[in-house]
């Protein structure tokens, strides 16, 4: 591909940004030095990283910085590199970032670059978003969960013990520069964890990608390089055109939360550690589509094909001896998504046709903690 | 007055908000019932305040309250309450107050309420953006700088040790409440420091506002209400103006720091402490007239007329024995205006004609650091 025109692009007027997808693009020093270098040619970066990915995939990034800067000779991108994990997504690390911005005498018109999953993007998104009351930011998804969904569409945050993305603010990036080159080093379990978010987005308004995974799903697991281009850049469309039409989550884009109240219910109750994020959205689409299904609008056949889905992609149902239902009902009350004390579910009437309702019948619920919860 | 009305608009779309102006607006049970209750009449309520000003004020809103609500016999509002002062303005403060809304289940359609000066309502405005990733709140200020000018506009945010305001948000309130009866319990030494940014907003922009000033510093330092009213009315206006035509400074708006980056390097030098914000605001002043006069874009009379304002108010023109020039000169190095490495300062032409200059010369810098700092 000509790395130089994007894939995609997700449009919100003059905050209108481009998605980059391709294999081997942390290594393009013609995109890169286009993309970092900015309007007036100078500032500094910030590579915001962690020490699993930085070591993999930071060298890279360096050597194609020093050739796209080339005579120049300007200083190397500055690497900020957080500790890896789930629970390390807090204010606390935030405020380290922030302190390297500062220690570093970092401008409003520099740059700070998310070179990792959905953890490094959302703390360094949401440490561009207040560092000087926003300064510009460049996602470089490294996990198939990033890829396919969090570095797309601005959402930022951290949790708190209290509960999941608790913290956060809306700050979209000024490019994605996807290299999918880079699963090739994602352990088998973090590829399976993404590809929850792959069938969330089929489930939630694409039937005919629902299919083709039902298809691909070996090809997937495989780390098939077109297979996986195919799913991200489908993901990536999806994503684009629902940020595009609501970025505020005023309506549509509170689907793309299908599976999500579930799933933050898990991983607040076990603390942000055994369960990987797309492992517990995993649950979430299963407990939606079992719950929407006990509430009659959902056919039975539409159920049992999501959960053969997760069984062939290696993705659990059920927290059955994680997670009680009396703690997940506990940390529901807190997610974003109440509204006057009720929670406001994605549920779905087809594979497909995901839809937002706060009027579901509560023995349905009731009975679809009891069945994937213990 | 009729409370019902505000006294002014500030144009922002659909996110324009009402600013009511009068004497005993905290204990107006009709406005403050229809402005807190919401749309839908029932959520959770935080009021933010401090240990100083919560006992003096927060009594007649929670009266006030009650009898809006009289039937309804809802819960209280919650107080949550800060230590006073400008040292405290930090990360780990607004990380107090978001783990008091996580503990009481705030969800995103409750309310914060800031309830003091400037800095309560940075920190409860900042913890209103974040939270949940953005959650309603109201400016109800309560010290003359609040009140003429940090209650509007939603620039939220707090300090780093680095320097002044570096993490932040724009965070628009959905109304600001500004009862002038809380002037009568602000200590003298706060009064003056308000009044600074009275004469900003009268430098940038209004000359006819400047003269009013000379002739009624009097009666404003006697607390006279209609002269503090007239005050704050005129400075609300001209700040709504500004904003509302340049909401996120990109231009216009910038105006609005005259005197902030020298007075910023006040604050970050001497630690947020000995110099309250509008007195270091009012050496600013004084270091930016002092420095267009250098520089020969203002007459000597205008500098002059700014110095003999400010001695009649009791507020300094110099930092002398506080602040060395070196040591300003490293703190403004990491000031937010920051543009290729130089520092771009509103400087004058005229009483009530501020411009954006990043194109001075070193040499009136340098004399004017000189002449104030040592």
């Amino acid at each position: 591909m000509n790395t130089a025109t994007p894939a995609l692009t997700v449009g919100l007027g003059d905050r209108s940004y481009p998605i980059f997808i391709g294999d081997g693009l942390l290594g393009d020093a013609a995109l890169l030095g286009g993309l970092l270098a900015g309007p007036r040619g100078v500032r500094k970066i910030a590579v915001v990283t962690n020490d699993i990915v930085g070591p993999l995939h930071a060298p890279r990034l360096q050597a194609a910085w020093a050739t796209a800067r080339g005579a120049d000779a300007s200083a190397p991108l500055l690497e900020i590199v957080l500790p890896d994990g789930e629970r390390h997504k807090t204010l606390e690390t935030v405020s380290r970032i922030i302190d390297a911005l500062v220690a570093n005498r970092f401008a409003r018109d520099d740059l700070i670059v998310a070179l990792g999953g959905g953890v490094v993007g959302d703390m360094a998104g949401f440490a561009a978003a207040c560092y000087q009351r926003g300064i510009g930011f460049v996602q470089m998804p490294t996990t198939l969960l990033a890829q396919v969904d969090s570095s797309v569409g601005g959402k930022t945050g951290v949790n708190h013990p209290g509960g999941k993305n608790l913290i956060g603010a809306f700050h979209q990036p000024q490019a994605v520069v996807t290299d999918t080159a880079t699963l090739r080093t994602l352990p088998p379990r973090e590829l399976r964890a993404g590809l929850a978010e792959v069938v969330k987005h089929a489930l939630i308004c694409d039937a005919e990608l629902f299919a083709w995974l039902e298809a691909n799903a070996d090809a997937l697991l495989a780390l098939d390089p077109a297979a996986l281009a195919h799913a991200v850049r489908r993901c990536c469309a999806i994503k684009a055109g629902i940020v595009a039409r609501d970025e505020r989550e005023t309506g549509e884009r509170a689907l793309l939360n299908l599976g999500h109240t579930f799933g933050h219910a898990i991983e607040t109750v076990t603390g942000y550690g055994p369960w990987l994020h797309g492992e517990a959205v995993a649950v979430g689409l299963a407990m939606a589509t079992g719950m929407s299904q006990r509430a009659g609008w959902l056919p039975a056949a539409d159920a049992a094909r999501l959960d053969a889905l997760l069984a062939r992609l290696g993705l659990r149902t059920e927290a059955r001896g994680s997670v009680t239902p009396e703690a997940a009902r506990a940390a529901m009350r807190l997610d974003k998504k109440v509204r006057d004390g009720r929670v406001r579910l994605v549920l779905l009437k087809g594979i497909g046709q995901a839809f937002l309702s706060d009027d579901w019948p509560t023995d349905a619920f009731d009975a679809t903690l009891a069945a994937h919860l213990s």
